[in-house]
């Protein structure tokens, strides 16, 4: 046992989720390092590094050499949630992997929307055969991006490659490309919210941006006339970004034409959701960038690695932003 | 009268389409050029130019000073039916917009093919929250392009920015980007087949392509087994490239997975063909690429002027080629 204490020990802990190919791909990864899954060392000092998804609340408060907590996944508010996080460095993924899968997702909904996926879909349940003559180029159409971090940038060059017009909406001023227009901050937000055909929010959860979109948001948007069918809204960043009960009015009541969403205010979304049936919702089940352990636990190794040599750590969260 | 045939008249003859917004646009961005509609024109000297979509057959052969012959398509196979098209040169479209709009459907149809839009709609219908666990990257999956033209390059592009592998089917050798793997001519198709996860058809309709979509070809596909689903089949070509007897019965012996129709052999596609019903075919009315006449006109009225005086006609079809 000494020998692979060689390197510190690595503690696992994940709800909702089987450890089983988390533990064999760290197993694989890290066979210098004993890996231990949560609960059972709640005090034991040769933890350096946690790994975790949606920790039970104090599971790492009293680990006397915890080094850094490694979020699985892009998002930390799962970790958060919990009031006792220690305070050293936070590591999220950023991994070349998920992003791809998210931007996949993103162009996917953008152009099913453009498109038209669901009226032809109709059309082909019922046997017609109609062009629909009102179909815009890209170029006429604006995708503004709420949260343009990694995910965010790089949907925006996928969507941009594409013909569309793309803006996006940030917490702080920062260099974008220049296809990017780029809006910054609550200052921004209205502005940013009438200039979009679609929204495609990639926001973290923080508590700046909890329950962001609701009905006041959407008061903000473009709206429905001759030209235009009227706002869609794509979220793939949290489902506590959202408020479901004003998504379903606002479909109703024409502030919004159409929504994907990817996430919940609860997940699994309960079978009573209205969402479910609505002929103008796309639902998907949290999988809109699923990446696989074998693509985000080597990277994470590295850097344990990196770190115990002296090196620096990297993508680390702002625990005053919340991301 | 005499004052617009400065430049020689353009004969516009156009079946299945109102020629209205067509005349129009002809007569705005062409104020000195006298236009008129087929069939009242049959040997009119003073036409010089013929812009047309399906003309009824015979209807260019006695214009004795037409100069070239402007079919209203990336494809000319409509132009060809007629066996009596004279002697000149043939213009097809070459359009940035068409290109992207046709790079659209085909990045829409392989992503919803990918992220299984399908499988999706079906779990969303019945209130099922299950995420597919076997979501391939795109790394992990062939796109091969069956017609490497204007348009099949163009996807390609879009289909790699996205992270998928992308090889290409074309008539003669040609230089490509590095990430397109080419495969050529009769003898590498079956290499081509075999290779690919989904094929994306983008062919002209020539003697040498028509039926190609038979189950001859479906033969030498990937076959499906433990790690793969079976191959895809995304057509915008042409409906005379497709079997569509073939293509159902591959989809339910196992040969194909799934199809993407955006032309058929007989179109409207009657309400009669089980293609309607096929759970796993998605229909679209020849929409992958309606460009506009605002779009296609001015360039075609460009190349008029270009040409009365002296310059090369450019994005001329090859007759013996038949495209
Ligand atoms: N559905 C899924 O499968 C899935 C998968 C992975 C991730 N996600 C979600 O996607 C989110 C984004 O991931 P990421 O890697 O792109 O995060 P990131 O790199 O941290 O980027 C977050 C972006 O949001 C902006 N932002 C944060 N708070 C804001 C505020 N109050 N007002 C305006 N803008 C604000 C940030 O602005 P600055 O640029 O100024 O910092 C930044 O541009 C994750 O947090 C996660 O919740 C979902
Ligand atoms: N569904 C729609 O809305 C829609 C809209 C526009 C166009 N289309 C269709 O799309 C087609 C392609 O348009 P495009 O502009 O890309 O045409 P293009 O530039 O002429 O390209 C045609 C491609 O097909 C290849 N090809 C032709 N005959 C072949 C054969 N016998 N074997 C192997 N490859 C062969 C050519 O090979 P080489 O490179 O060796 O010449 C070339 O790569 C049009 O002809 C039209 O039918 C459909």
């Amino acid at each position: 046992m000494m020998d692979t204490l060689r390197k510190g020990r690595i503690l696992l802990s994940l709800t909702g989720w089987s450890p089983d190919v988390w533990l064999e791909t760290l197993r694989h990864e890290a066979p210098d390092r004993d890996i231990v899954l949560a609960p059972d060392h709640a005090a034991d000092p040769n933890i350096h590094y946690a790994v975790v998804w949606k920790q039970p609340h104090g599971i790492l408060k009293d680990l006397p050499n915890l080094k850094a907590i490694f979020s699985i996944g892009a998002g930390v508010d799962h970790l958060f949630q919990d009031p006792h996080v220690p305070d050293v460095p936070i590591v999220r993924v950023v991994s070349p992997d998920l992003t791809l899968r998210m931007s996949e997702y993103v162009v996917w909904q953008v152009l099913d929307h453009h498109r038209k996926g669901q009226a032809y879909r109709d059309q082909q349940r019922r046997c017609v055969w109609r062009e629909d003559l009102t179909q815009k180029s890209a170029d006429e159409v604006t995708v503004g991006i709420m949260g343009l971090g990694h995910l965010g940038l790089d949907a925006a060059t996928k969507l941009q490659a594409l013909g569309f017009r793309v803006t996006g909406w940030s917490r702080r001023p920062k260099d974008v490309a220049p296809y990017i227009t780029l809006f910054t901050g609550e200052a921004q937000l209205g502005a940013f919210l009438g200039s979009a055909d679609m929204i495609v929010c990639l926001l973290p959860l923080t508590p700046e941006t909890a329950g962001i979109l609701a009905a006041p948001l959407f008061a903000q948007m473009k709206k429905a006339g001759p030209d235009f069918a009227g706002p869609i809204l794509i979220n793939a960043g949290r489902g506590g970004l959202q408020n479901e009960a004003d998504i379903l009015a606002a479909l109703d009541y024409g502030a919004l034409a159409a929504a994907s969403l990817d996430v919940f205010e609860s997940e699994p979304l309960p079978a009573s959701s209205p969402l479910w049936h609505h002929p103008r919702v796309t639902i998907t089940p949290h999988a809109a960038a699923a990446s696989s352990p074998a693509k985000i636990i080597p990277p994470m190794v590295a850097q344990m690695n990196r770190h115990d040599a002296g090196g620096p750590l990297t993508d680390l969260v702002d625990r005053t932003a919340g991301y």
